[in-house]
């Protein structure tokens, strides 16, 4: 077996786990339903009271006038983006180069749309209100990640985002969320998600990041917006017969997380913390904004896959399962996104845990 | 109240049905994961055994050399006639003008890969092989649908098929099967599945006609060509990163069902029959290939919605919940798919609901 093979075993084996509210299995379906009367009618082709109601939930929830139940949050973004550019005779959307639509979607939006994008900011920072205001009328809209995962989770100021935000409503250019994990930033910023939502024209949310539902996701705005990305969900293939298996996860996993999102946050910092008080180990952020952070560890990979296996096997406690190589040679690093397992780890196991990583890592 | 919505209640208050499996509702999920372990890892983005295990015995089911599971059909056609084409210099690809992707799909197929279709047959009638030997090379892809559900489940001869398909290969047009109710017309033609796609490049089969899953598609052929199928299912945002609760309803109600469908088409005949004895009825087709039919009355449809509601209430069997305005004025029709709910009206019911529908139709 490989380095990497022995990483991921050891990982498999272990009974807890710092990341993630459990395993992704048949159960979480299973929890979800459980509850549920067996005669509750299916949603038929996005009408019926099982998404109608949920559709309804979440438009309250993020300050908009109507959401629509998407199988997944590609497709959901794709289309949010190819309206607002219908909408402004063609002009393309601006986005991170960092942004899911440019690095985990086989360029659907270039492909489909027939879009190029603006990349703003870069691989290593933000977006800032700096980039944006050389915008003018140059683009029919602005997406920003809240928090960007692919920096860790870093997030730019509710000031920055505010003034992001008047600067596109004054030269009519839409700003959409992608919010992914909205939820998790919520307590950082002390808002309520329909205090963040109310800078954008269109939100997406998803409910198997920090809520751990099954899939799907909602894309929410103004009433003819809805209306418009019901018929390009129709268009894509979205519009499922039956979407009820990921709307009652994503209900039942919603109320059931929501609450939560403040522990995991606080969980976040601690663990943290006791990462940067390790040699040759920092966070991104250093101190996290929500309840995921990535961790760099300026040591080559295969070395950082030993010591991680052998302190996975000796602790019992996962840690990681995968370290891909960092950017600059001879580093390496991994994502951690807390949930539920965290809550499981005591005090005792989690200073086990640093004292050996210290060790391998003093030598 | 309406006629139409009188007609709605009184069929949902029946206890007998004539078509269908059963209600569409959540206990249809819960019944194909009752014998689950809850331990079964989901799938990942299309990964994991949970998938490609039920993709492989798909492909082998199919006679094709590979599989990939989609959320819909929409999405597995559209990404099929797209893939012949691009290998076709971007030549568009032919079908019938009732075909799904010509009036159920928003016209994604136009949208999104700005693909005019050739319109082969017409409104009153099935594609034969004369549409097609005008073809030449003026298109990358033919798509046939058996049975054709907008013609109340028509079906070519199978010599006629053997014809289409030897002109394809011949002319270097990609033959693609609509196969959305394929199982069901198994019995009608005597051939196994394969026997039918090997006239095939590509076929689509769905999970939620006949078969009565929850939702979602295979899309089969040789490898390459599912390779190329799911860079454009990630494109369209159809890779969730969950597709278990589909794939196991699936497969459960396949093996479910699929030994059925010669029930089925055996009880779709004997009910045509029955509705070709009624005055001013006659079933398209008059002798069903397949578990569907249509059924077609030269009367005005708000007197036809009166008969049905007091039939229906009289002998509790749900015979149709909606009617549509026929072709010609003065007519109404409604589609019949039979399945298991067939099984429990008695001859002695079914009887007493001709009588009763004879007897309103004399009036």
């Amino acid at each position: 077996m490989t380095n990497a093979e022995d990483l991921k075993e050891s990982y498999q084996a272990t009974t807890f786990k710092l990341a993630g509210s459990g395993a992704r299995n048949v159960g979480v379906l299973k929890e979800a339903l459980q509850n549920v009367d067996a005669e509750l009618a299916s949603d038929m082709y996005g009408s019926g009271e099982v998404i109608e109601k949920f559709e309804r939930k979440m438009a309250r929830m993020l300050g908009k006038e109507a959401a629509v139940f998407f199988p997944s949050g590609t497709m959901a973004q794709q289309i949010a983006l190819r309206i607002w550019s219908d909408q402004r005779d063609n002009l393309p959307a601006a986005y991170h180069p960092l942004a899911h639509l440019e690095i985990h979607e086989q360029d659907g939006l270039k492909k489909i749309h027939r879009m190029e994008p603006v990349l703003l900011g870069g691989a290593d920072r933000l977006m800032r209100f700096s980039d944006v205001e050389k915008l003018g009328d140059s683009v029919s809209s602005i997406l920003i990640e809240l928090p960007q995962r692919e920096l860790g989770g870093e997030l730019p100021d509710f000031a920055e985002l505010e003034a992001i935000s008047d600067y596109a409503k004054q030269n009519g250019i839409f700003l959409h969320l992608d919010g992914a994990r909205l939820f998790e930033v919520l307590p950082y910023y002390g808002k309520t998600a329909d205090q963040v939502c109310a800078l954008f024209d269109s939100v997406y949310v998803s409910f198997y990041k920090g809520i751990g539902g099954v899939a799907g996701a909602i894309l929410a705005g103004k009433t003819p917006f809805v209306a418009e990305a019901k018929i390009w969900k129709r268009r894509y293939g979205g519009d499922l017969i039956s979407l009820y298996p990921y709307i009652l996860a994503a209900d039942y996993y919603l109320e059931k997380r929501l609450p939560k999102m403040a522990e995991y946050f606080e969980a976040s910092k601690a663990l943290a913390k006791s990462f940067n008080a390790l040699q040759d180990v920092k966070t991104r952020p250093e101190v996290p904004v929500s309840n995921m952070f990535h961790v760099h560890v300026s040591r080559e990979t295969e070395e950082m896959q030993a010591i991680f296996t052998a302190v996975q096997g000796k602790t019992d406690v996962g840690i990681v399962a995968n370290l891909r190589d960092g950017i600059s040679a001879g580093s390496c690093q991994f994502e951690l996104s807390l949930g539920d397992s965290i809550q499981d780890v005591s005090r005792e196991k989690l200073e086990e845990v640093f004292q050996e990583l210290a060790q391998a890592l003093r030598k």
